[in-house]
């Protein structure tokens, strides 16, 4: 089965930031693995674009119970009606994570990713430290590439 | 977005009830719909080997943390580790559903299909009455055709 | 830790149904059981307003993410805001359950406890039946005093 | 119904941190809340230890399914078998947060309370940040006194 791969982070963008969802979920795609995020706005249908623009899948994990709710460039939606929970298994449901830029929403996935031992790689995005320095739990990195790199080599199984 | 079809029934089954499955699964595909079913054995493989031998999509919702405990007839499989609250999250993500045979574990998800709303097909399967009469909340076929059609009517909206 | 006996049953309840709920609530606490229920109204209210009246204790596990919805009678409520997964939750949370009449909601907390392995002891509830007969599963009581020693037993480890 | 305050923190501790926690409990219990936690050991232990040291009720939201996981100063235990979702639930419940040290299972809690707008006291424990300054959202305490007092104070309505 090929990789689930997730993308993290806001509902609403700059158009910046939705160009950079969108050149990462086009490489996920390119990469031949599958596309996975919450299925709603901003961010998610960033990603989902750039991954359907290569011809790849989406899976969209939505909070509501309404499956229409996701957006247009959704294959699978995933109307799961948890609310917040739902977050925990988005995380849960991918071998690896990009986070980008987000809010709290996108702070409790990376958090619950640390948790669960799924990785997460981050760019331009949340960072949590128990002490002076950053907590090396995110992989850091600055490009779209760099990024789908790591997060396709991290949820290899070796 | 296409229909969610999901089909539930035991973990084991006999050759004939293996075979109903599958009839069941290629009708939901060759109807345009998307086959949902719990990823597993018996009769969640029949029916996502039915789907797939007419070239429909299968989604399998897993009990576990691992996608690749998926059987092979699985498109995408989203590994919830939820052990049984996962019965809940399938009927959930459905329009509506055809019970065939099955164990306390179809039950539950028939009772819960019921409790949401969302319509719940039998094939051969339980019957629930609070008096002398069968609750008519589970609509019954007697063949393939009959409840993949009653399913998709029942889960399209009017 | 004091066994945990649940009570399940409609949101609403005619006087004798409702006297019923309050008698099986009063033997759970003259027992020595904390009373878990829903922590709503009708058969929920009942279970608890007879466990405080016999000077137990009771747990309400509600699906909202308001505490104070519960009824008066609860002392510990748990606002899971899961909606109707949290039937599940219940049904988990407890070593035996007896369930009084009851709708969908009812069966649906049936069914998760017969999927689970939890007894449940019914009283004028639901009857599910694979086959002419129905299924033992579901342990009958004819009184309170019946449900509830049943329930305590079979909720008890040997 | 009493306020709900939840101690977070992590699974194992030194005895400066236990104590801490044992301070935490008992503060609580002493103003007339009610102890949530995850009901396991470290942190977890001392404070439901402090509470009960000072007449109080605790509640163990436990990971797994069996109530007598629960360490001995936890009055009423849901065994949830939630696993890693568990932590949402425990944050959901209450109505504000105390989180001690911890690993990233109280990470997790602290970003969970942070999406869901239920306050959150820090005491020793993590920082999360977007850009130079850490993120406001968690309430920094200094001691057992100023942390119960502002938890209080942040989950009750005004």
């Amino acid at each position: 089965m090929k990789p689930h791969i997730g993308v993290l982070g806001p509902n609403t963008t700059t158009d910046e930031q939705y160009q950079l969802g969108v050149a990462v979920g086009r490489l996920i795609a390119e990469k031949g693995a599958t596309l996975f995020c919450g299925g709603l706005d901003g961010m998610m249908r960033a990603a989902a674009e750039g991954a359907k623009s290569a011809g790849g899948q989406t899976v969209g994990i939505l909070p509501g119970a309404e499956k229409n709710a996701a957006n247009e460039f959704i294959d699978i939606a995933i109307p799961t009606d948890l609310g917040a929970y739902r977050n925990a298994l988005l995380v849960r449901s991918c071998d690896a994570l990009i986070a980008i830029h987000g809010a709290y929403g996108t702070l409790s996935e990376i958090a619950f990713a640390l948790r669960l031992g799924v990785p997460v790689v981050g760019l331009q995005t949340w960072e949590v430290r128990r002490g002076p320095q950053p907590d090396p739990g995110i992989h850091i990195a600055h490009t779209a590439e760099e990024a789908v790199a790591r997060a396709l080599k991290l949820g290899t199984p070796s």
